[in-house]
């Protein structure tokens, strides 16, 4: 509503225009607005929170990007650097967020465009850290949060250690408590007990929150959080007792100084535990709110639901750049053409490199669309929590916890599928490190892992919808307020249904697409509730049951309710999207996405018998259909989910479609490119070092 | 036959024991001897060879391991010296590969497995440049050789331009040739037409293969090779007229000095031209010994097949590496276990894991032995053409072209997804630079793009077939002398059969995937003409038709074929070896391999009418049980293809299973992990360069 009021003066004033180039072809050709594309996610507000950061970044002497990598220690100093000044303009103020709670992504997407390593800093500096304390902490914790938020001291989070990272229950960092002393008595009996892959830990934090084995009276209690000082902020020494390091270098993100820590019998204050949700009383006794254990355990984890939907944005950031590259340069490289031509045709033009990037334009659209929608409702959902408002806060939650841990794993996957064919769809010059597509690729590969192994956190997902089938017969709408049990609608009658269509046409149809989603997602969680089931009788328990159930049916279960999830939210965001011209074109990318997903689980959809003889081939016709359809399109559609050309940084992705001058630029300013090497009598006289033996 | 006579002796004198640790547990359940498994792609000629070579390195202290990542110019300077060093030592004269040609890929081995830049250098600056004067030149040109051989000079090839690599007919350099001075002038027009991508070039090469249009009295006849001086070799400075440079930070394999070049008139004596092929006379009148000129363009870009057939066994290292890590590592890191158990399970034991891992495993041995098969093969051909006694060797030399786009193209994108996932089942330390994992995928992506781009070289496969299947009524063994079209004996009566079988242990059986494999090649092959055929029968010119069924048609068909010939070959191979244990172990894989790559194409055994009802289910059950079957053998068929450590350079994956104490040691040795750092001014006071506004 708010942005059919929007003028197109307003939406110029963030959204220059591009500059002239060969990629005007293109943008001629779509039929769409791309600033008001924009406003399927964005709204005036975020526009202009992103462009005052990008403004703020452009301007500044320490945020210039330069050519050559820089030694890891340099990089992290600089990061260190930019995540001091850029959190000091405080863009976002805590109170913003409840105003517009879209604007908690606007920031981290401004971020996140610029460099992925200063934006995790920031969020594991500031916020994580200060989650945690609001969420387990109590009155006389949250001076602590005011510290951080002055940055007088930086945190981390330390949760994972060197033997146990999925299986937290397994872990082994001790707090003894002493009554005497009212103290706790840190420790780590050995190395596979360090606490290790904590993010800003290597180099930078003075706290932490440990996770750690609660012990009081000879009893273990189970795993508690601690907020424990780490280094001197005066001085960014450890504390004695206290063994901290960096753990080197890594695949991507090397802007963050990810350390280990042990401790060594380390005395902490009684207050060092963030006990809200159960801990110790003076004496030593354990009192908790929570009258079961596991309850405790589940809640002190949920802390981390937030950690998902971020990544679930993250992803999304990345394959935006990645496709934003492949897109523009894809059509300005010319390869090939018809015989007698006297130009090469576009690349974009063939049908290999259509289906190569276009299902992951789609993709990215859905994927925006929906991690804007998921951050807000968290954020949403966070703040009626603490008001007390939600009646139904917990079937929320839990729902949340489900699909969060569904999204997540899809998009950190689609988004290394999308990002790698972004690379080879650019051919040799997409190898460059100066291409940008690489480090996306590195980068992205922690979303893989982090907050949750993606094959691990998948079976949270199906756990639940398992134990949702066996009560399938008494789930109502408040069992589900986000709807994502919708597909459990007359399931039995939807299961006896067989695929009707036989055209192109039809299955181009988002309806179509959208009913045969419905059936895929009830089709499969009967299948891996039938295997489960059948292992049972066959004499297994329940956890051989279930690793016996993963594949192919409870991991790729809740992949195919994710995206089902995400399908239909796209479909039903194009639909009500107001302005005319953009819709048609929202509308196309949904069918694109809902074949292109259909396609890859076409067997399944035969397996189950909704597709009988060879109507699979209409579907990947419709795939292909698609694809052109929306060639002419592709350019703007990626303008508009374009971050600025310096956030960019790719010589083959920039708004001027220039990307030969930008690859001669770069090649040619690279430091030491045009010198002779300094070592060139290694070349010369190389029998000085290895003696001749011809 | 040679292999049986081996002893338990001979074989431990190359291949010693292997250290214990946590790993003998799952080595104590192998059913076979991991020294004999190596037989069936090694003999004792290779395994000393490598042995020899790795004695070398590891002795030497140019090839220590340093654990940071050296900064651009150092990684250039160490992986030069490195080259010289190990050149000098002339493991492989030129002789011993006409007496093994094993012994090719052994060498190839060994370097690849150290480091993947020292391997591509020495390739490039002797093997290619050489490789490019012996077929293109003539005696005259031979004394250049051995300037290379004796390392005087360096080589260096150079087709590809900064806007033209694929299509190589539409590239800009020009030889202009003039009579008077018998010279000819080489000029690039821009920086567009400038060479670029070559290996070696940006700091080393002294000369390069120069792909440039031939232009003679107005004429240009196409492209032609020339060898051309670009730098001193006494001074390593560029020649006047030669603006070279370098490409700066790629991807991966940093050691390689890619470069770009542009002519400015440079004048080069006739001689230049390596014209055996083709090219002008005194006078300037175009002389050449093919009646048919576009013969004469075949034959001169035939020199890359070559190319092709090292890239296919440089995937398979890659992945040989990377499964290595991955399966010791999940041997040993154990997460979760049964409710009252002590002990945590190894992860190798969830499926989940075991089908990410294990039909990667599978397919690393398929590859292996048919990457060292082709290498052979190819070999043994260019010895036969050379001396002129293969009766059929244009026949051979097509089918090989054919055979050898496809397999490029899909051992590069099995590497690539095999790595992927050896990356992820590694969980967080997986992410570690010191897993090795990431270096891995990022030098093996260049597989997908050099030496032809993937998609596109397979439809030079897909082209081949299409003329194939038109003519199919008249097709004999000697238009296929390597068997590759075997699968078009009785085509149109093996595509009327559908799928009998209707039990796991049918889908498990060699011989019942081999027949299916067959089918489905068949069917993609009659879809593809067809659909050719649709789009010109409705108006459709060939360039269009063609392009039009890249997707799901062309580009599948190609990775099926090149799929059904490994998949043929692997099984023959298993089968005739000798030793039992061994070749059961073989056998096993074959069904993994089958059954896996047959489930992703399900959804066409569907289309195409082969598979119906839920038939299907079977295939997948039959791919979850092979996982299971092979769990137990899984670390010793790793054993088998494990490099030494020392090349592995992985703290997860070294052959005494001790990854945690590996991690430790890593972390507390990086440079500077355990230190403040020098700049730890800028977190305590952040506010002397980003004034407080708090
Ligand atoms: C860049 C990065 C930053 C990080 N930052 C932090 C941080 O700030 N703080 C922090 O505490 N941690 C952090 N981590 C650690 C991260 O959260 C863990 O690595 C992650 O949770 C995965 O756990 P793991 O490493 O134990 O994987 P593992 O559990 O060891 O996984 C290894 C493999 O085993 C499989 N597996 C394990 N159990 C099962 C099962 N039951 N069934 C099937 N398969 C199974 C997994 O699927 C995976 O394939 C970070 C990690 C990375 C890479
Ligand atoms: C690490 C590395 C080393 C190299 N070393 C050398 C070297 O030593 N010497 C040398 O000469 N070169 C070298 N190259 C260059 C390399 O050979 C080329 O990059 C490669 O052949 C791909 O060509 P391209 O870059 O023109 O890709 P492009 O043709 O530009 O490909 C871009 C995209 O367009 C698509 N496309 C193009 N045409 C069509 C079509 N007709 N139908 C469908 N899709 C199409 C491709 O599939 C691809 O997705 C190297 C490259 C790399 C990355």
């Amino acid at each position: 509503m708010e942005k059919q009021q929007l003028t197109d003066e307003q939406l110029k004033q963030y959204l220059p225009d591009l500059p002239k180039g060969p990629l005007d072809i293109y943008r001629k050709k779509a039929s769409f607005d791309w600033r008001r594309m924009k406003l399927v996610y964005d709204n005036l507000n975020t526009l202009k929170l992103k462009h005052d950061i990008w403004s703020f970044m452009e301007s500044h002497p320490l945020f210039k990007h330069t050519e050559a990598t820089r030694v890891l220690d340099d990089e992290r100093n600089i990061t260190t650097k930019r995540m001091y000044t850029i959190y000091n303009e405080q863009f976002l103020r805590f109170e913003k967020i409840a105003e517009d709670p879209k604007s908690f992504q606007a920031e981290s997407e401004a971020m996140f465009m610029f460099d992925s390593s200063l934006a995790v800093k920031v969020s594991l500096t500031f916020r994580m850290f200060s989650n945690a304390i609001q969420g387990n902490g109590r009155d006389h914790h949250f001076h602590i949060i005011e510290d951080v938020e002055k940055a007088k001291i930086g945190g981390c989070f330390a949760l994972t250690e060197v033997s146990h990272g999925s299986n937290a229950k397994g872990m082994r960092t001790t707090a003894t408590y002493i009554p005497e002393k009212r103290q706790f008595v840190m420790h780590s009996a050995d190395f596979e007990a360090a606490k290790c892959w904590v993010g800003s830990l290597g180099k930078c934090a003075t706290h932490a929150i440990v996770y750690a084995m609660l012990i009081s009276k000879g009893k273990n209690h189970g795993l508690h959080t601690f907020v424990v000082p780490i280094r001197d902020p005066k001085t960014l020494k450890p504390y004695p007792g206290v063994i901290v390091g960096d753990l080197g270098e890594k695949i991507g993100l090397n802007g963050v100084d990810n350390g280990f820590v042990m401790f060594n019998n380390y005395h902490l204050p009684k207050e060092a535990a963030l006990d809200k949700l159960g801990g110790v009383d003076e004496n030593g006794d354990y009192k908790t709110p929570f009258r079961d254990p596991s309850k405790r355990f589940g809640a002190a984890l949920g802390i981390l639901s937030g950690g998902r939907v971020h990544i679930t944005a993250i992803s999304t950031y990345y394959l935006q750049k990645a496709i934003v590259i492949a897109i523009r340069y894809s059509a300005v490289r010319k390869q090939f053409g018809p015989e007698n031509a006297t130009e090469e045709m576009p690349v974009l033009e063939y049908q290999q490199q259509q289906i190569r990037l276009l299902p992951y334009l789609a993709a990215t659209y859905a994927m925006k669309i929906f991690s804007v929608w998921l951050s807000f409702t968290h954020i949403n959902m966070t703040i009626s929590n603490f008001m007390g408002e939600d009646n139904n806060a917990a079937a929320r939650g839990i729902e949340l916890h489900a699909l969060s841990s569904a999204v997540k794993p899809l998009f950190g996957w689609t988004s290394r599928d999308g990002i790698q064919n972004c690379r080879e769809a650019c051919g040799g010059h997409g190898y460059l490190k100066a291409a940008a597509i690489g480090d996306l690729r590195n980068d992205n590969d922690a979303n893989c892992t982090y907050e949750g192994e993606n094959s691990l956190l998948l079976q949270q997902t199906s756990n639940w919808l398992l134990n949702v089938w066996a009560r399938r017969s008494t789930i109502t709408a408040s069992d589900s307020p986000l709807g994502s049990l919708q597909f459990l609608e007359n399931v039995d009658q939807l299961l006896k249904t067989k695929c009707p269509w036989n055209s192109v046409a039809e299955f181009l149809e988002p309806t179509n697409l959208i009913l045969t989603y419905k059936w895929l997602t009830a089709f499969m969680l009967k299948m891996t509730a039938e295997k489960v089931a059948k292992l049972k009788s066959e004499g297994k328990d329940n956890f051989s049951a279930k690793n016996d159930s993963q594949s192919f049916n409870a991991v790729t279960l809740s992949v195919v309710y994710g995206e089902n999830y995400v399908l239909n939210h796209f479909y039903k965001s194009a639909l009500e999207y107001e302005d005319v011209s953009c819709r048609n074109v929202l509308l196309k990318l949904v069918s694109l996405y809902g074949a292109f997903l259909l396609e890859k689980h076409m067997a399944t959809l035969y397996i189950g018998g909704y597709l009988t003889g060879s109507q699979g081939s209409y579907l990947r016709d419709a795939v292909l259909r698609s694809c052109s359809l929306l060639t002419p399109e592709a350019v703007s559609l990626v303008d508009s989910l374009a971050p600025p050309d310096f956030c960019l940084k790719s010589v083959l992705g920039m708004s001027d479609g220039e990307a030969y001058k930008h690859i001669q630029d770069s090649v040619m300013t690279y430091p030491g490119s045009m010198t002779r090497p300094e070592w060139w009598r290694d070349v010369v006289y190389w029998q000085s070092y290895a003696p001749s033996k011809l």
